[in-house]
């Protein structure tokens, strides 16, 4: 089976999105990520920094400040999810690509042509990354580390039922601190080649 | 880095321990399965099927039913692992080596010359191959695959203090119902020998 779709779930600081972004360029799929953000934004009319914001982190704080604050009974959150999920279904019968997090792999996990990857790292890899080529800002680069992946965490279980990083979702799953950014790439892209060479599999 | 270590866990039914051994024949390194049950079985005096039993079940069935069969001021499980564990870390001095399961990635995580592989793969996969080729006899292949994964999963975590199955436990995760049993072997050889032509990695 020819591989069309790939997902890539990353851990805050593993380089996955590079790596999604480098594959995209190889394999020449279209690349969502911001993109994905800009159309969500555009549709439910919210601001693309808000929607960057809260596109990958369930909270009650809306509905428990602004209870009335709800589209067609939904949290803003919720609403955003579903819209989110739309696009993202309606981007992979476009064409090949590759989509980053926001619960693509479960979103698109009964696409027969689609592998879903996640990209992980060492924490001390991480924290460099994040201040060095993220420029985030901290003096405590572990603990901005925890507190996103427990957003992603706390996102994903809420709307998939599943749990974030559990091996079972993923097609395959690599330490980014073990291959490199580009031995990352070189090791999807010899996976994304035998799929497309034995298409008695998947 | 040269690998001269793979440890491999495993899914019930994923065909983790198939794989463990075509990748010790292609790459000419010891495969420790069953020996390390034996040696292991040798040494503590238990017979063998016991340890096969019990090594990666951790209940405290000894400990409650029979609260003085102890060793050492260890339960009988915990006397185990700890005989288990002597004996992994002694075998990876030894020389290169394919270790199946009984916690061994965790055990060896500190070595710079190991990889720590994960075989997964789908529900149906699992069934057919638990029924059909280790020839289990149940009427329930959901229920005796759900059982002793949860075996799996509780030794796991009472010995290490981590989720088993979760990825940053390991170098790689692989779903074999993707790859087969053959391209899951390739996918880990191509790994392998990137890593050998990489020394500036890992």
């Amino acid at each position: 089976m020819s591989i069309n779709i790939i997902t890539i779930s990353r851990e805050f600081g593993s380089g996955g999105r590079t790596i999604a972004q480098m594959l995209a360029e190889k394999l020449g799929y279209a690349f969502y990520d911001k993109e994905l953000i800009a159309k969500a934004a555009e549709r439910t009319g919210f601001a693309e920094s808000f929607v960057q914001e809260h596109g990958e982190k369930h909270s009650s704080f809306f509905s428990i400040t602004y209870p009335s604050m709800t589209f067609n009974g939904m949290t803003t959150e919720d609403y955003l999810w579903s819209m989110q999920r739309k696009i993202i279904l309606e981007l992979a019968e476009e064409g090949p690509c590759i989509i980053v997090g926001r619960c693509s792999d479960y979103i698109l996990k009964d696409r027969k042509d689609a592998i879903h990857v996640f990209v992980h790292a060492d924490p001390a890899d991480r924290a460099d990354r994040i201040i060095n080529q993220y420029g985030v800002k901290t003096s405590d680069p572990a603990k901005a580390i925890a507190e996103e992946d427990k957003n992603r965490r706390k996102n994903y279980r809420y709307y998939t039922d599943r749990e974030w990083g559990a091996v079972d979702n993923y097609t395959v799953s690599l330490d980014s601190s073990v291959f490199g950014i580009d031995g990352s790439v070189e090791m999807i892209l010899n996976m994304i080649r035998f799929l497309d060479e034995h298409p008695e599999q998947v």
